[in-house]
């Protein structure tokens, strides 16, 4: 009930932080894998081990609509599926058409009749759709493949849903930090799939009890898959440094920012693992900028019109795995085709001088992004934790803009986090594995 | 001359293949660097190396415009620049807002004014602006620094093309491949800024005389910076492989394609690395892909706003470096936001069966990549060549369709390449790096 609740919330673009966060602070340190903190949660919805469609997908008949050249297919539950005859043909399944050791297409566009007629089509008594070609070609579709892949709009976006996991948890101040261990989500699947896809939805989680040596995020990354190489290296370490090649490599505070926005296509997830921490101050805080952004739009939606449409320029010169010279474009929030929220660019130290706008929009840009900059240090939104050695922070950098406070600095080192990126293509990947492995074991 | 007219010809969008592949073809093997094959065109043009801006920009006055905040400053050679107070306020270049290590602002948002006023600004004997702030910061601006982030369209577009060098030549079938010696370009610095700036606009140049020995393209990859990760590895080995977990480790011919296109964001440079080739078959086929989609636009702009506004699934399931099941969603052909060409997205073989589109947008869909398919297949687009052992192919995968035909196979392994991938914003950082370093050394 609250998960569905929760979704209808969510779909609707509404802010349930106040539920959410109040229920992510029950924990069960008895469950088998100790970590699994969301299990009150996980009990009652269990959304994404559902099959979009049921195993049980059964066809009543099949008939072809040869104007618009449609096979119908009838379900024994009364709805049905249309499919245009040139998908059907693009996607034979046999292997003179389909490489099932790659699960990829073989069949050409070259040698696909975008126009193609169709012979006969017949119901098996396997429950597969048989379909028989003009040049005799013959294909044969089994009806739960097909109904994964009905193009009604309601299948479509439940499939586009279990591929990419679209679904967000805004949060605001009253955050209850995910907090998970770090031991567990390396040996155990269902924590694991948990710690990954609370990230996807949060947008953070903390991992405690990680050894504290340095070079330890390389057998996290290894966990996923492995990690985006940057002009920083594998993993960077963030300390205070003489002639800083980075304004992180200070002492002094970084306001609100996302990493490496001078890159074309910045990491997606970052990790950061406390070896030491400053005695005084160095604080770590964290803002969801998606629920910022839904803020601004409701707010102004001008300076939100101008955010997602304006590129900026950014970059990053220096050396440290190399020299490196980087310049990018970017748009401060940019969106998905569709409008939704797709990634925030913004680092102020690597805005760049160069401004690519007419003279008369200049103005405007520095009036929109002061107010998204206000906004992000609302009270209201921002999060501040103290990382203890041992932890590990990991959080969306898409979405969520991370700061910390000053700290003293002396003549040894007072404060090391050590960094490391992943690409979100790599994350959901073992996401979708791990989805696979427990389903199929379960 | 050649260069400006090729410019010009550039800029309104025409071809001028005939132009460019009768020059690439003068050879010059006298030179210090034996691989610089486009002397004739680097002697007339060198355009790359020329400043935006002249050192000599020399300023007549300042003058404020209070109502616009904006100030004027006009120079010797009679135009003049406007400059928003709020953007030199926000760029101030003093240590305490600018941290020079690191090439990067300390000024956060947060403190600055972006209504500023201003209380007073003065032209220095050292041809600099100094600008007295109300709260008595002041900031001095270089005059050149200054002329370089000119707000004017003129500037604009020159500092754009400066940093992101978007000329293309474009070609068809009469290519002549731009070709260099694979020792030249990592021996010497100006023998590797051809090589990148050709690949840039070119979008292909072959390497001859490299080692036929495996790994080699490790090499050639920190040439440059760092090689791409990805699910087959560092470097993966094209070959005819048992169990083929990609279409590319089977002896069959290859369609074009770019690689890649289930990640979401699709490898930028391309390396294969000759190291056997099949007696009979594997021929290689490049197609510019960009060239192509022009002529798309031009025949079909129907079928062109299709395949640059829908958003097409790619998935790529399997094992290789470790488990991976990934998901894309990409636009085949990707434009920037200012219309131009970003990215074509193609791989028939990792198009997913999952096609989210309403079922009416489908055949619309298959006609239009019917009708590019077609055109880049067409006799006047496709340009064929054989492979060597020892040599390197090196190719713009966003741009640069390519495929091979089918070759004979036996129980040994009768054709290799090795292949390895690279980001456009690290082979463009190298590119800018070894520029400024050619521009300091002359």
């Amino acid at each position: 009930m609250w998960a569905s609740v929760a979704k209808r919330l969510l779909r609707s673009k509404v802010q349930f932080s106040v539920a959410y966060t109040s229920l992510i602070v029950q924990r069960n340190k008895c469950f088998p894998c100790s970590s699994l903190l969301y299990l009150s949660r996980w009990q009652h919805s269990a959304p994404v081990f559902e099959q979009t469609c049921s195993p049980e997908a059964m066809i009543r008949n099949v008939e072809t609509l040869d104007a618009e050249r449609f096979v119908c297919v009838h379900w024994e539950d009364g709805g049905h599926s249309l499919y245009p005859y040139v998908w059907l043909r693009d996607n034979c399944q046999c292997p003179q058409c389909f490489l099932h050791s790659a699960k990829a297409r073989k069949l050409p566009i070259e040698n696909l009749d975008v126009d193609t007629g169709l012979r006969n089509v017949d119901l098996t008594d396997a429950n597969k759709v048989s379909i028989t070609w003009p040049d005799d070609h013959k294909s044969e579709f089994e009806a739960k493949w097909l109904k994964k892949r009905c193009f009604s709009e309601e299948s479509r976006a439940e499939m586009q849903e279990e591929l990419f996991l679209q679904e967000r948890f805004y949060w605001g101040s009253d955050l209850k930090i995910p907090t998970m261990s770090y031991e567990d989500v390396l040996r155990c699947d269902k924590a694991a799939f948990k710690w990954l896809s609370t990230l996807r939805e949060v947008g953070i989680v903390l991992l405690e009890g990680a050894p504290i040596k340095q070079g330890e995020l390389i057998r996290l990354g290894r966990r996923i898959g492995y990690m985006r190489h940057t002009f920083y290296g594998y993993t960077w370490q963030v300390q205070d440094k003489t002639d800083a090649n980075n304004v992180a490599y200070t002492s002094g505070k970084l306001s609100l920012h996302t990493d490496y926005p001078a890159l074309q296509y910045p990491p997606g997830v970052q990790f950061l693992h406390c070896l030491k921490q400053a005695e005084s101050g160095g604080e770590s805080e964290v803002v969801d900028g998606f629920h910022v952004c839904n803020q601004l739009r409701k707010e102004d939606q001008k300076a939100f019109d101008i955010l997602t449409s304006k590129q900026i320029d950014f970059t990053d010169t220096g050396v440290d795995y190399c020299d490196f010279s980087l310049q990018s474009k970017q748009r401060i929030v940019e969106l998905h085709p569709n409008g939704d929220l797709l990634r925030i660019n913004f680092n102020n130290a690597t805005r760049d001088s160069v401004l690519n706008l007419p003279v008369e929009e200049v103005q405007p840009f520095y009036d929109s992004l002061k107010k998204f900059v206000n906004l992000m240090n609302h009270p209201k939104n921002t999060y501040y934790y103290k990382m203890k050695p041992g932890q590990v922070v990991t959080f969306d950098n898409w979405r969520i803009l991370h700061g910390r406070k000053s700290y003293e600095s002396g003549a040894n080192i007072s404060r090391h986090l050590e960094g490391s990126y992943l690409d979100w293509d790599v994350v959901m990947s073992r996401l979708r594995a791990l989805k696979n492995k427990l389903q199929n074991s379960s």
